[in-house]
């Protein structure tokens, strides 16, 4: 975007899209290991039971079956299957299986054989003996004293979780009007394209594992707490990875895979159905979160107070810091000066709920997006004023994070949105049947670092002696690009073209430690990693070249891997001339303690048909500040995706658990996602603040481009109809209750 | 050795010791990929002629067979199989495959298939019309103006090398005596262990080839030469290997493998039969050596000059460095004021000549040690005592190098060893039939840099979460033990137990380049980049413990992977509890422009049966100046090693050409070796000379153990029987032909 740079900014290809597009790119799915054997799982019959006796004898004499494993067989260590930090507010309440079930589909036990075939054959083969434990599914009946309990938490409450400032009552008191509402969203599911897949092999000590993660280094630590090994004997290695979106943030197969391969002595690899996927993964946290706000009558927000519930399902694992995240992120961007947010989290018997693209915040966007359209159609003031009059801006110190604004690209997003959007104008082409309404939300995106999280990343970087670049880092590409974005920021640094730069896939045994893809921080905190040592090499090379081309090294340049003379650009030498035989390499770390803080904007056109409550999304115009964009295409596919997953949120997408606990859409059949052909247009808007030194200045925009899309859609629906659906997704069937109520 | 050490100077098992033991380590030839297909080489059945035509469609149509492969399908790019440096003295004469054949069995075509057998049956399928040529095995008469011509060098002279100072008349002019000879060496073969093998494979533009290489990032950068792509593109990837002794500092099947991958889209592998190691991989150059010597009555030399013919096979690949290395090593440590050595390297039709332990100091040490011998004989002077007077001593000023000697252990070798061995005391036993008898011999070894040879390396060190350390390194494992002291010295330098430390495999995709493994060099170079790397690294680890500990980094030291404040050490925490979630990585190199140089000592007890001719070894002491030995078994390992194989090539080792230029005992039942019953008592003396920073001043001893054997032996059989033998090897009918004569 910025004339100075020759390759970031660059719509550069992204790495593996042709290996991708042609069917060539290896999965995890894809790999095999001589003498490989195959794993299966049996799911748990009930919700909640406790295995009275379990006989695996008849499996293991089926020919073909190596070995079954119970619990009986797993360390008794219990973990978190987040992986997050050894000091997380999430507790340890899993064992890798465990003779207490607490979810339909919980592992029961894992049958291994020497085909797929005949461990599943075998699954109906182990005879279990369950004693059926009474089941709570609804979280805030599972609060109540007497409801059955799944671990040793009072009222099955896993943690509670606030953020506050000022003084709530007063704030009440000063206020003119006070709005309350309830709003309720769903289990969403996270969909990647590829199944969750693990392999494992241990060979004389050493467990090897491929594995789509997205927080490699985060397992490996954890496989060596579990199994008591030391992390040198443990090596993780990534291949491309088909989406994650916070499902792979989480440890599910490498324990058990690792635990198989240890007990056979062979490679095993466990490879999920889709409908595993669906309900023995994670999926998005249901939340119930009540909204209360008072406001003055020219619109100030005086004080607010959000009280919610997340099911967690029938683990922890992200839940405390995920309701963490609801109270400080979006909701603290508004300046309300009395202000409250507490979270329960509440276990049920339901499939575990888990890291998902927004964090907790795709739900709280929701409720107080929503909440904030209501009050503003109820005060009469235009939505964008009223969020322009109450959220921070340029200058202004957060409330939540303590930092004060450097850039501030809101502004700029709404106006340049609103050149694509016919906001409020007029209703064209409304009929009496078919209603059409423009709807908008904000939100406020970190790039992955906060005070009470200190992330950091590595990165090595190697100059061969042709001049082409080999970047080693541990940040993972699950289909976001970032290995694309890496190379431009290498390929900008060293003066090479970007095709010159390779970035390795994730080997821990080679691989800096890197904190994993996650919580939009990749761009942020491991491009600044790979800038740095980028530089560093740089900088080394440019040192060798002064030495050949008998000139100081800071007159040099390197402008698209010709090493020449600043102003005396025919005074020059192809890299490869000049790189010594001694390798050019670097090591750079970053720490970061405060990522900086990016705003966005979505607004949607939706045609409401009145007589079957459809909604159609007409358009989307989504504007991000993105700091800096790397690469605008990368971009524009973060924002569509990201828009298109929270228009599935908002109006499709939902887990159905049954009374006995049961999925009941675990498939894409019953499952229903947007397809590329049910799309709208989308504008994606590139807005760039450079506030920020690192990476180039570069945020990271996976979660922001989703979360202010559900209430996009739910406000536009409003105003088209009139009526306001509080719970997600906004079925056909909830709008025409509601119409039929009005 | 010394106290002041926790892990260097310790015995630390092997890496991988349990792993070979047990059979479970994982060489080349035992890696698979899937969909991989086999190769199989036809041999050419001349030694010279010319492809006049080849059809090999009869081959490529037996079912199985997926290609054929022949001098029309390979780039027409020259290279030398040596992969020395681009600016090296070693023509560039080959292409993969070619249409005029200069050695018995030179690749004509290769067939691939889907399994061995089909390869293999397919070879006698391809038709090929071969115009024979008249062919040399003989270097001298391929010196001839009119012997057939190999390649486009006059005389098949490939290279003429050459050393000299002072005046050579006027030395043999003062000299009171002048002692010619002439020596001949035999073809010795390197015998490794695991055989020679390759698999490469070729997905979307990279090439991913897994070789039991020594010198990875050299074939590396051929590969990218011979069928332009960047070095990005190109992966080696080494498992264990069995042996290099410099069989494997040589491209061979690596291009052929590579080629194959790129024309089936399929991984290709190609492992050699034992009999194709013999006589398709690379043997020891068979040296001429015309050594004149002027001495004075008292033993000092005064004039040296040595004329030597390499034989360096069909194609050049190293001879001409070989040969400068001649020039410079052992026969340079005289301090001879008048000297001068040229060498001829000389294309013959014979099986080609390569790098192998010793590199042409092997043959010069036999030379000239049997040579001073001699003349020691003739003046009756203690051979010890008149290699003292003329070898150089601590600070002499080295003739061939240039360099002042800073450190000198030879003096405390000869000691040592003259306590371990009945230094021509008294014959005890000695019969009229069985005679025994003692010689000895000296070298001077570099470890792996000289002024014309810039030696690098390069080092990535990690600290994992629980204190563990990556070492990643491209300096490779051969067998030698590398692995194990780079470990020792990482765990020394940081302070942790030898068990945290892992040394990566290479992978050139991870780690940093470096030169290889060879000419003695990889403990000196390439284990002070690892050290320089683990410095870095505890100095971030202890900023970091610092902080943690609230004191200063300078009042911390490391013990056994405790942190503590020195002098109170009840002030502690173990690793895991300072390192910080930023990762601590660190990068360093080394570029060695002069290695300092190390002595040693071998002396040989023999009995010969002077009526078989048999030779007894009875005994030998291998005394050598190591600088510093990180681990004493490991040095043990190679002193006793190299001693053996000197020994074999002394006695018994030597790959016959017959009169068509075909390999006569290509085999391990016609090709004798010694095997560990036949061994002597060998008593390895490590001596310590602390002369230099690099590495704890630990030198290389790979090759110091191989050159002084040979000579030793045949100066033993000297003192024993009277009876010098000059041409290798030393077998009973040459000393029953010379008993004869006497």
């Amino acid at each position: 975007m910025c004339a100075k740079f020759s390759v970031v900014g660059k719509r550069s290809p992204k790495v593996g899209a042709v290996e991708l597009a042609t069917g060539k790119a290896k999965f995890t799915t894809d790999i095999g290991l001589p003498g490989m054997l195959y794993g299966k799982v049996l799911g748990s019959p009930h919700a909640h039971a406790r295995i009275k006796k379990i006989d695996v004898s008849r499996a293991e004499r089926l020919p073909g079956v190596v070995k079954v494993i119970t619990y009986k067989d797993v360390p008794r260590v219990l973990f978190n299957p987040s992986v997050w930090y050894p000091n997380s507010l999430d507790p340890k309440d899993k064992y890798i299986l465990n003779e207490k079930l607490r979810y339909f589909g919980e592992p029961v036990a894992v049958v291994v054989a020497v085909d797929e075939d005949t461990a599943e054959e075998a699954l109906e083969l182990i005879d279990v003996d369950y004693e059926a434990l009474p089941a709570v599914f609804d979280p805030e009946e599972a609060m109540k004293p007497d409801a059955p309990k799944l671990h040793e938490f009072e009222r099955n409450i896993a943690a509670h979780v606030m953020n506050s400032w000022g003084d709530l009552e007063k704030g009440f008191k000063e206020s003119d009007y006070i709005f309350e509402d309830r709003y309720i969203t769903s289990r969403q599911a996270h969909c990647s394209t590829e199944p969750h897949a693990c392999l494992a092999s241990y060979e004389d000590g050493k467990l090897t594992i491929f594995s789509g993660s997205q927080v490699h280094f985060k397992v490996r630590r954890l496989l060596s707490e579990i199994f008591n090994i030391p992390i040198n004997s443990i090596r993780l290695i990534s291949y491309y990875i088909g989406g994650g979106f916070g499902s792979r943030d989480e440890v599910i197969l490498e324990p058990i895979c690792a635990l198989l391969a240890m007990k056979t002595g062979k490679p095993v690899k466990i490879t999920m159905t889709r409908a595993e996927v669906f309900y023995a993964t994670t999926t998005r946290h249901p939340a119930i979160l009540n909204v209360k706000a008072g406001v003055k009558k020219d619109g100030t927000l005086v004080a607010m107070e959000v009280k919610g519930i997340l099911n967690t399902g029938a683990y922890a694992s992200h839940g405390p810091v995920v309701a963490g995240a609801m109270c400080f992120e979006d909701v603290g961007m508004y300046k309300t000066p009395n202000f409250s947010c507490d979270i329960y989290v509440v276990y049920t018997n339901t499939p575990i709920a888990g890291a998902f693209r927004g964090y907790g915040n795709s739900q709280m966007s929701f409720a107080i997006e929503s909440h904030l359209d209501l009050i503003a159609a109820k005060l009469g003031i235009d939505p964008i004023e009223f969020r322009k009059k109450n959220v921070i801006k340029l200058g202004d110190v957060d409330r939540s994070y303590g930092y004060t604004l450097k850039s501030y690209g809101l502004e700029e997003c709404i106006q340049k949105s609103l050149r694509k959007i016919a906001w409020k104008k007029e209703k064209i082409e409304t009929t009496t049947v078919k209603r059409r309404g423009v709807g908008m939300a904000i939100n406020r995106q970190g790039s992955g670092a906060a005070p009470a999280l200190e992330e950091f990343s590595g990165a090595f970087v190697k100059i061969n002696e042709d001049g082409t670049v080999a970047v080693l880092s541990g940040a993972v590409d699950i289909g976001q690009g970032i290995s694309t974005t890496m190379a431009q920021i290498v390929a900008e640094v060293i003066g090479v073209p970007v095709e010159y730069v390779k970035v390795s896939n994730v080997d821990t045994d080679f691989c800096p430690a890197d904190r994993g893809t996650y919580a939009s921080g990749c761009m942020y905190i491991s491009g600044e990693a790979v800038r740095r040592a980028a530089e560093d090499a740089k900088k080394k090379l440019l040192d060798a070249a002064a030495k050949i081309m008998k000139v100081k090294a800071v007159d040099l340049e390197i402008v698209d891997g010709i090493v020449r003379v600043k102003g005396k650009p025919s005074v020059k030498k192809p890299i490869r001339e000049v790189v010594p035989e001694e390798p050019i390499i670097s090591a750079a770390t970053f720490k970061a303690t405060m990522s900086p803080p990016s705003f966005g904007v979505h607004f949607v056109e939706v045609e409401v048909d009145t007589e079957t409550g459809g909604v159609k999304v007409l358009k989307a115009v989504c504007a991000h500040d993105v700091g800096r964009a790397i690469n605008p295409a990368v971009v524009e596919g973060q924002i569509e995706g990201g828009f298109v997953q929270g228009m599935g949120y908002a109006l499709i997408e939902d887990l159905l658990v049954d009374g006995n606990g049961k999925i009941l859409n675990a498939g894409f059949q019953d499952y229903k996602t947007y397809r590329p052909c049910d799309l709208p247009e989308i504008e994606s808007i590139i807005v760039e603040t450079i506030g920020s030194n690192e990476a180039f200045a570069a945020r990271g925009v996976g979660e922001a481009a989703i979360k202010p899309s559900a209430p996009a859609v739910a406000n536009a629906i409003f105003d088209a109809i009139g009526v306001r659906i509080k719970d997600l997704p906004i079925t056909s069937e909830k709008i025409l209750r509601a119409l039929k109520s009005l």
